[in-house]
């Protein structure tokens, strides 16, 4: 008799995590149970978020990462899950596949899985959590979540992470600059990338700029180009950190050696802070509830028969019933 | 006495708006209410979506249309809602409408409500939803609804229109160009706007090769350059629309009028056709659906005493309980 899923994948075998991961990006029954069966053997994997506008690079700099935590003294198994929630096309995916392969096929160490939108409300941000639980059990000690731009979905998705890495580039427009000061807030390092383009400078300035607004708590100044926290003034709280800013050139693979030890500095002051206990707590709470919300809103549909459903929606387009009152007529008489 | 609220709403007084908009952000019950009493009354104004990149100039087009429609000699009574999804921040849009205010202000028959994202997960959507509900009982003709960007959030709050404007500009990168893919599924309009900046030609180049992709069964060619359907090929589906591009440069108005034709002639078209219900329908049913969404969870939420639900958390952290076994769990033995 051959082994169970959960066994295989435990024992790392590849075509049974590809199979597995097609199973839960389909929220399949037995994707399901099998993800049970794992659960327990999560929680071990270090989880970095990669977000940034288009045109920055984030692409090239996560093959990069993978490449490196390859190559040190005692590689790193990496998993690279790369999310695109804007384009209900796969195409661009498939594609970015297809050039990372080259750089990176063959290497058992390595897994990359692409996702493109399903329009489903909350769905990709679930299904992003189900394969980040999938690679954790299978072994990955890294898992690099790469999402595209700076919506809600975004962020929901970085908030997945212990690590939250924002990538920008110089000579991205100013109003560009103005939009991301709400993914600032999320950033535990930010990375310019593409450093050796014009406007280095005023790229760094600008985030040093908004980087103050985002953490106004903490008073930063800069010794010798190293940002530091004002002396004299003790943090209020002791898991103070503040985001580092770095910069790289992904093609080449420059800053990429310093980029990774930020990130090595961040997972330990987490360690040491326990806030990474504080963000596992959060992350799974997000998940349970995304995962109850569902079920509920499911079963609840369940039993309302269509023909009532749509006699509901009637009566709405016929203005003789509120969205509100619509709720309240179906909890009541509902399921 | 005074008059109700609602009578209030319904007679134009803006102090008695602008009460009832923060309410409804708030979802405030009285908000809820109102907007009950008021839901009779909506229905009768066009939205309009004007989504698109940060530095395309959206802000500037909608001003620019709002100014044009108050000219018209039936004047619109008009209304802006400006929704940044990606901003915790409310800095951005309170500055942009005070830049706004010196075009606009002044004005009775325009009316300018900024939204910044409270972190809800779709709860931006509900409350621009409710928000242009307030502004159709109001009486306003013309309801701008404008988005920043091609996020999951941004799709689905530019779904909410009648017509969909999506505002590209001259310079973007092609890798900002591809991820736009998604969201010309969405246009029934394109714009470029800043069309006297160099680059025009490749822009409109680009949107007609990906409009060929977004509407692949509609087989377009052009003609004295004008798009046109292909002759001797009936369209399957009698509610074709073939989105038109237009050049627009909104600082001067150049185009603007043309635009606004064209948004005419969508509206005619949505009427003909009957896609101006079919629109209506699934417009008032995601928004029923999202109430349904959000009133079972708080309910279902409200049965679990919070020392049962921080301790299923914690089994979840130990890796005895899973998140889909904790969902059971929780339904099983719950509400």
């Amino acid at each position: 008799m051959g082994k169970s899923i959960p066994e295989s994948i435990l024992s790392g075998e590849r075509v049974a995590l590809a199979r597995l991961l097609t199973q839960v990006e389909n929220s399949s029954p037995e994707g399901r149970l099998t993800l049970d069966e794992l659960f327990p053997y999560t929680g071990k994997a270090h989880l970095i978020g990669v977000t940034g506008a288009p045109g920055t690079g984030k692409s090239s700099l996560v093959n990069q990462m993978a490449l490196q935590y390859r190559a040190w003294a005692n590689p790193k198994q990496v998993a690279i899950v790369a999310v695109d929630p804007s384009s209900p096309f796969t195409g661009g995916a498939v594609l970015g596949d297809r050039v990372r392969m080259r750089d990176l096929a063959g290497d058992p160490g390595i897994f990359i899985r692409s996702m493109a939108s399903r329009g489903s409300l909350g769905g990709l941000a679930q299904s992003t959590a189900a394969m980040v639980q999938v690679f954790d059990a299978a072994g990955f000690e890294v898992i690099l979540i790469e999402t595209v731009g700076a919506g809600q979905t975004e962020v929901d998705i970085a908030r997945l992470a212990h690590t939250t890495l924002v990538v920008e580039a110089p000579g991205l427009g100013d109003e560009i600059q103005a939009i991301k000061a709400g993914i600032l807030e999320i950033a535990d390092i930010l990375v310019i990338n593409k450093a050796d383009l014009p406007g280095v400078e005023n790229t760094e300035r600008a985030l040093k700029g908004m980087l103050g607004l985002a953490h106004p708590v903490e008073k930063v100044f800069h010794h010798h180009g190293q940002a530091m926290v004002m002396p004299g003034r003790e943090p209020a709280n002791a898991s103070l950190w503040v985001p580092p800013i770095l910069r790289t050139i992904a093609t080449d693979g420059t800053g990429v050696g310093e980029l990774m030890a930020a990130i090595e500095q961040h997972a330990q002051h987490l360690r040491q802070s326990g806030d990474w206990g504080r963000r596992e707590r959060a992350r799974l709470a997000a998940e349970f509830e995304g995962l109850l919300t569902e079920t509920l809103v499911v079963q609840f549909r369940a039993g309302i028969p269509d023909v009532r459903y749509d006699e509901v929606v009637d009566r709405l387009i016929q203005r003789t019933l509120s969205p509100w009152e619509a709720v309240k007529e179906l909890l009541n008489r509902g399921a």
